[in-house]
């Protein structure tokens, strides 16, 4: 099958045409850029929420019932779930997947767990290049879930429309976390598990890092756990001019405090269309992918068809005498490549 | 102060220039390359050990022991920990430093902690340079502990020259993660905390793994637990076909073990120097560096001097249109590099 027959039948929404399309863009597997330009001008209706957060938060369970919620209001949903962990914790995973079961044969739903392979990198990009064909695919929401810790999460932001901090009330002092640069982008504050002791502490201090990161004209009237309790929902305020991140409390696992997370993104959604944002962060974003695959292509250039390696091997014996740096080295090459010289 | 007097300092011992030249280099600024090149012939004496493990291993204590053990010697020793950890957890590092108070003050040892700044791949490679410099300057032994999960543990074990894996009996199910990449690149286990339950199950299951891997003519006698109620200490047997990695078990915090595991790593430098692995390891590594190099001198021209930048802002609306894909931009744009358009 051609990548322009495949991209036909992607746009159309088949299934098993987007299970293949996903494994090649996954694997960089050839073609798999064509595939990628040929959807390109179909990108753009899916609203990619990001759902990040520390070990334990209950992303899953979280992502799970945002999936439920969606399929609910008629929606199609895709989730991918990036798990960049460590080798040494690398059980959570499956835990994670056998939790999606009760959406996991739902036809509507698409799921797919990404795992490292070779560069934390190299994740973000394909995990990006992995939602534009769910995005091509038609559908209406897409759920990117990081397991890891790190970096990821900072990568996940980058890509989504909005961006969801778990949180638990053990994760503690989130003052401290705030001076990170995850919770400066994230768009929206989830304190699940908020049934445990400290939740309320836990809003508190992050309500308060955010009134001094915002100012103070800024400031949510704290009610979300109220609300909670209530089963009301409180949109969070919508201000042309900035977003102040809510802090909603839940309980994914009762269900508590969804709709009101539902509720919140929405909010989100409409803000970032009102105040241009939404064209602001999508912009960037393209950007930004330009830049990767410049920079993707460029390695390709220089490792796979360039003299580059080459000239590293034929060179090894007088670096490891020491009669020649690896800087000195890199500066011949890079200055061969810059001249244009041919392979 | 040029790069060349701060080299000619470096190679002297100075402290003040070290600490000033592995700020230079960390941080990436001016002549960073020049003055590594500087070092480059003077490099290879030091010995390089990489202790990486999950959250909780003890890695810090193991080090800090290693690193009196070293002291009592007469050695001059290095530390850099490494943290590539999640700002959620990012509370940890100051805890492991404080615990190192007890080495912190004695002029014969230098402690850098490296923090994340930019990407996985950019910490990475600076640590590599920050413990050239180190080597460069005379220390005995470099060891570098990795405080975070995930790909940092494989990038510390492609820098090291025995890389030193902690796990601890709640780590559970060493065969398990001896199917990842980690465990397979490790020279030697330590089980640490080993006087908690569950040492000598999991000490079992990484011996049975390690059999499993290697064949099981390679299979130790598992005297290494009674050796250390002993206190005698059991280096692990040496052949100049194969390693087959100890599995060493420690209390760090009572300096239990910790002899033996010093032996062990003497005899893993034995081993590495009689069957001319440390000669293929460091091979490796200086072609690695280079790549390395490579892969960020090209980055630095495409982004800082070529004209992908501008042509990238140039052409943004049209990709926003729709009309062109990132694709299709970064093709023309490696072509036109590749062409050596000049700038």
């Amino acid at each position: 099958m051609s990548e322009a027959l495949v991209a036909t039948q992607v746009l159309a929404g088949k299934v098993a045409a987007v299970a293949r399309a996903v494994s090649i863009v996954e694997n960089g597997r050839t073609g798999f850029e064509e595939l990628l330009s040929a959807l390109h001008p179909h990108l753009g209706k899916a609203r990619r929420i990001g759902i990040t957060g520390p070990p334990g938060a209950g992303k899953s369970t979280l992502t799970e019932r945002l999936t439920q919620a969606y399929r609910a209001a008629g929606m199609r949903v895709a989730v991918v779930a990036v798990d960049p962990t460590s080798p040494f914790t690398g059980g959570a995973l499956l835990g994670d997947r056998i939790r999606m079961e009760s959406v996991a044969l739902d036809p509507g739903v698409f799921i797919r767990s990404m795992a490292t392979r070779g560069s934390l990198g190299g994740l973000a990009i394909s995990t990006r290049e992995v939602c534009d064909v769910l995005d091509a695919a038609g559908f209406d929401r897409i759920l990117v879930e990081t397991v890891g810790v790190g970096q990821s999460e900072l990568d996940v932001t980058r890509m989504a429309d909005s961006s969801v901090l778990a949180l638990v009330p053990e994760s503690g002092d989130g003052i401290q976390a705030l001076k990170s640069g995850v919770m400066e982008a994230a768009d929206l504050f989830v304190i699940n598990k908020s049934d445990r002791p400290g939740a309320p502490r836990l809003q508190r201090e992050v309500e308060l890092a955010l009134d001094l990161r915002m100012g103070a004209s800024h400031r949510n009237v704290p009610a979300h756990h109220g609300a909670l309790r209530s089963g009301k929902s409180t949109p969070p305020p919508v201000d042309d001019a900035s977003w102040r991140p809510p802090v909603l409390l839940t309980v994914a696992s009762q269900n508590e405090g969804v709709a009101e997370l539902v509720a919140a993104l929405d909010a989100h959604w409409e803000w970032l269309s009102a105040s241009g944002e939404l064209e602001t962060r999508r912009r960037d974003r393209l950007a930004q992918r330009t830049r990767e695959v410049v920079d993707r292509a460029t390695r390709r250039w220089v490792w796979q068809e360039s003299h580059a390696e080459e000239a590293i091997t034929a060179r090894l014996d007088t670096i490891g005498a020491g009669d020649l740096s690896p800087y000195e080295l890199a500066t011949e090459i890079v200055a061969s490549l810059r001249e244009g010289v041919r392979v």
